[in-house]
């Protein structure tokens, strides 16, 4: 999906809601757990309950590498299911992976080419030849971590270096560079509003992807003041308020106000903008 | 393990060799590819053959995770294997990975109580609480990235902040006021020789974990003259120089005797300090 297509998909959804798939067996509605795949029956209900309103999912890793075999089993069918239901949905796979050249290749094939997914989050620590076997591959997203949205985040993400650059915005500026840079977007998280418009202002032709609104406390209407541009470039996560808006028998009902109170908002965001 | 059982380990094989587990399919000998499971026979073989003369193993999980379903198959059947056949060896699972609190706790309890593996590494760039949820485990090893030895790393690693600290500096010190830090290794790349003295002086009581020796170019002679303690210190690892010694049918032979010769290497250097 190249970023015109995303474009549209969000002009024509009126949203730019991306649902994180981060399913908790502890917190999946206990009607399900008999089911012979609980994650993949939680993960097909959301999807069908919150498909009109966002233009991507995004499932993390960890809670499915977690479970073990079955684990992987429900990622995979999570992400056939959305690719054959949903063609016009964008998959992120939140993996943050990061090492070297030949290891990196085979993430990103078993990313891109075994799972078919669209695009990958990516750790910067070690570098470019980290990062560029990712943006080898055509039509697909590398999203390389920024600014995220956890506490730690200032553990490292806030040092300044010698010319007064924060590692952050050292991340932004030197992946510009690599090979395929145009295939990069950057994850910059919402908890920190007036910081996404020095990442805006680094990096103003990328896509961001914003996690952190909902359950980590990141508002809306300050991350579209901060960061939005004409083609719009943000993808806004929520995964915990979405997906555990109920935890009885109506989950799926609770989860599809959610996503639909947040795509109304956004296409406040939007046509206040005159996007839409 | 503990400490005092690695040092042992260490004393009682005259090696601080860790063997990497990259299984490469295309590089695999061709005999072994028609077996059920040509990833874990060749790992079989391997780790029969080096047993004798190192101390550890890594599998880096990209290589399984790129196999799909079957790689993680052979993982897991690895980790068992190694458990099971050689108990005092210690197992990283070379994962790196680094995610926020609740996911991060996910990833532990994989490879900690699913996989239970003795030490993970993990990348820094998220911060503390990417990184506790790892330590919290008591009688398991965190490994943090810090120097590492490909060629991007030089594009944050080495960026120096306002008070002269390099990032690499920054996150040795800052990791070591964390939580059960004494849980903590790092990983600090051979290629740069006398990079290793400055890591060594921030981390005097650390484990290092050394990639970089042998494909990659490290010397065994630079390494320990820059970071081996008088508890060792050191554990450092070959990967392809040892998997692919030969890709004939004498692959273990010709693995086993480049395992020794780098464990006799090893020897030499810990008599030579009165460690052994």
């Amino acid at each position: 999906m190249d970023k015109a297509q995303l474009f549209e998909s969000i002009r024509k959804k009126k949203s730019f809601l991306c649902v994180g798939l981060d399913v908790d067996l502890n917190k999946v509605p206990r009607h399900l757990l008999s089911a012979e795949d609980p994650v993949f029956e939680f993960n097909k209900a959301i999807i069908d309950a919150t498909a009109d309103y966002c233009i991507a999912y995004k499932p993390n890793l960890a809670f499915y590498e977690s479970l073990g075999f079955n684990g992987l089993i429900a990622f995979e069918k999570t992400v056939r299911y959305i690719r054959s239901t949903y063609p016009d949905q964008f998959i992120i796979a939140d993996a943050k992976r990061g090492d070297i050249g030949n290891t990196a290749k085979m993430y990103a094939r078993s990313f891109f080419e075994h799972y078919e997914v669209d695009a990958i989050t990516v750790a910067p620590y070690m570098g470019r030849d980290s990062v560029e076997p990712f943006t080898d591959y055509p039509g697909k997203w590398t999203i390389v971590l920024a600014l995220t949205s956890n506490a730690g985040s200032k553990d490292f993400q806030m040092i300044t270096d010698k010319r007064g650059c924060r590692l952050f915005e050292d991340v932004l500026l030197e992946s510009h560079k690599w090979n395929n840079s145009e295939r990069l977007m950057y994850v910059a998280g919402a908890t920190r509003g007036e910081l996404l418009a020095d990442v805006r202002r680094l990096v103003p032709q990328s896509f961001l992807l914003v996690p952190g609104v909902g359950s980590q406390g990141g508002s809306l209407q300050e991350v579209c003041k901060y960061a939005m541009t004409d083609f719009c470039g943000l993808i806004v996560n929520s995964s915990r308020s979405i997906l555990y808006a109920s935890s009885g028998e109506d989950f799926d009902v609770a989860a599809s106000v959610e996503a639909r109170v947040l795509a109304e908002q956004m296409a406040s965001e939007l046509k206040s903008r005159e996007i839409i």
